[in-house]
């Protein structure tokens, strides 16, 4: 068994976060079970699953489905995630974006880049 | 600044999360903030940070420090993390160890794994 | 234009790949060459394309259509690729598969162990 | 053992490559052996150990200390790595820097942003 649980570990990899989005979710609004909602979404959109169900979401996370109803409502309202439709096929699916959390992320560090420059020129003219 | 700001990005870099992990740590007993605090110091650890305080812990979560240090507590009482000794140039320093969540993990698998076979091998009775 | 060039980068993403395979593929028998024609297919496996052509794989490696041919046929006879059926929906589609390759992975890092082991027994008998 | 294997290969963890970076390298003049060189060197500055030895590269590469050297006095001088001095805590130590690889990225696909931007504006005009 020892060899096909090794093989099994390697085949089902790892999901890559972004330093900057770990570092900062906190700082442009979420808390760890919004920011978990989201991983959860970017991580089956990066597997394939393009619209992962309450569900599928509730079955990974310590929430009740009907609490992710929730969170999903909340984070589309405050503009950290979107549903979009997809033309597959002839088909038109939704599928969830996350797009919008990037948005946010690249305000944010702007304005710290702006923030930091400023001071740096006060301090220039001391 | 554009390029810089690019530059930047690709500087910081991404940080990699096992897939099992993530898909699994509901299921060995963790809450999303629980989840959270764990990744932040494996994270810290992979950057060279052995030690990280609850002060640059809270800094990144949503949480006080006190909340932070509660936190702390009870993940190692319940055993997903470890403080350990290491010798540094002749300095004895305390480091945190995230082993026992792997362990964790590892029992979880593999009592699936076992589950699985007894189900199949009952269904082959039939 | 900037900011739509930052979104673009995270939600291109990063690929991870284990560090023992990074470490060690020369020494289970793998060239630059060979090592980067696997990640290529590790990569498109990882984001849905199962079965990328030689034409795909040629436009991202320095080498032409020809040589990467040659490198696939080489790495599935010394067997560090298979090529397997999989049937999507009622039609049978054939897909890489880098299991093997694992399993080299696998074997070596036991080996390794095992010489440990034994050199540990015998300084100890001394 | 089997535990011990497992605990750690999760210990030993993954290196995350932006998939922007393995899709273009060859496109930014780079070929496998050289690409694998400059991996090297930026999973050993995660890792810490800002500047490896051409020793220490040649263990993990196929090619001799002697083709390490090469290789890395021509990424030198084509201008996709940089030699820089750090000072650490009074001493002053060389570091490996692989910022120009990222601006030498940042270029390509600003090019090819401007373009694709070119040739929809053109295909407007007819």
């Amino acid at each position: 068994m020892e060899k096909e649980y090794f093989i099994d570990l390697f085949a089902v990899g790892s999901f890559a976060i972004p330093k900057l989005l770990l570092e900062n979710y906190k700082k442009i609004g979420l808390n760890e079970e919004e920011f978990m909602f989201l991983l959860h979404i970017y991580s089956a959109i990066e597997s394939g699953n393009l619209f992962p169900t309450p569900e599928q979401l509730a079955e990974r996370m310590s929430c009740s489905k009907d609490r992710c109803m929730e969170i999903l409502k909340y984070l589309i309202q405050r503009g950290y995630l979107e549903i979009k439709e997809k033309n597959d096929d002839g088909i038109v699916v939704e599928i969830f974006s996350i797009r919008p959390l990037w948005e946010k992320l690249y305000y944010f560090l702007y304005d710290q880049k702006k923030k930091k420059a400023l001071q740096e020129s006060e301090l220039a003219e001391i």
